[in-house]
């Protein structure tokens, strides 16, 4: 039993979730750097609906997202290996493995995760799924706002105007 | 900024977040072995609010918790380093260190960590904060009732008495 590949539910190994990589939803002038990271939806596969738990695999010159808040969902993540940079209103920090960052809903700071390093870094990335979360992307012209559970979430300019 | 006792917020080194040992609230006939972990309540640390989570130290002979279920709360666990062995209803399964488990709200399948190893074992634990949650001790004769946002819940009896 101590062979993870044999891992039952609840038990799991993250390694025989399934990966998904590429997958972004901005609009195409914001996808630069965006499409590279690799997922494993371990909350998901879990059977979870209050949070999700991913395991990211972001190869270098990649970034987790654009820099973002949330108004309703908080976020936190804890590096498993490799390196990457914090960038948030406070400047940059590298974290390494063993290192974590966290995200309460509200704060406007927004956030991402850059690999600027020549290897994979691997993180768990962990977040609720309070309705109603709204959210801003301080740098460019965007903000999303909620449609609905279930739904995907629409990006607009400042003015109002989608995408 | 690559030295993680200089991280600053929203950036943490968890090593920094000061753990709490020996805490529990379970009536005293239920504490034999629940008394040693270590957690580092990292998720407070950095302000969240609708979840939490720990990195938690559980050295030999010790259990995470009673084996219990959540009727609201999904929980979550990574192990991060050494070995422990996940106790359910599907009977035993060794975790090693990059394995998870998952427990969603609802699943009437008691669970906990026990180490029987020699070495101490660390894990991520993560769980919601949904309000109205329900509890259920499946080996023994108690559960626990929700009270209210910020009050200990109470532990019961099944028959309703109070412990």
């Amino acid at each position: 039993m101590s062979d993870a590949s044999s891992a039952i539910l609840p038990a799991l190994d993250p390694m025989a979730v399934p990966g998904i990589t590429g997958e972004t939803d901005y609009p195409k002038i914001f996808q630069a750097g965006m499409t590279g990271a690799t997922r494993r939806r371990l909350g998901d596969a879990a059977g979870l609906k209050n949070f999700g738990v991913n395991l990211t695999t972001l190869p270098p010159g990649n970034a987790s997202a654009l820099r973002h808040w949330h108004t309703k969902q908080d976020e936190f993540v804890y590096v498993i290996s490799g390196e990457v940079v914090l960038v948030t209103d406070r400047g940059e920090q590298v974290l390494t493995a063993g290192m974590a960052a966290g995200f309460p809903a509200g704060v406007p700071d927004g956030h991402h995760l850059i690999n600027r390093s020549g290897q994979d870094a691997t993180f768990l990335e962990i977040g609720d799924r309070s309705a109603g979360d709204d959210g801003d992307y301080p740098d460019i012209d965007m903000v999303w706002r909620w449609v609905g559970r279930g739904q995907a979430d629409v990006y607009l300019h400042r003015d109002g105007t989608p995408y």
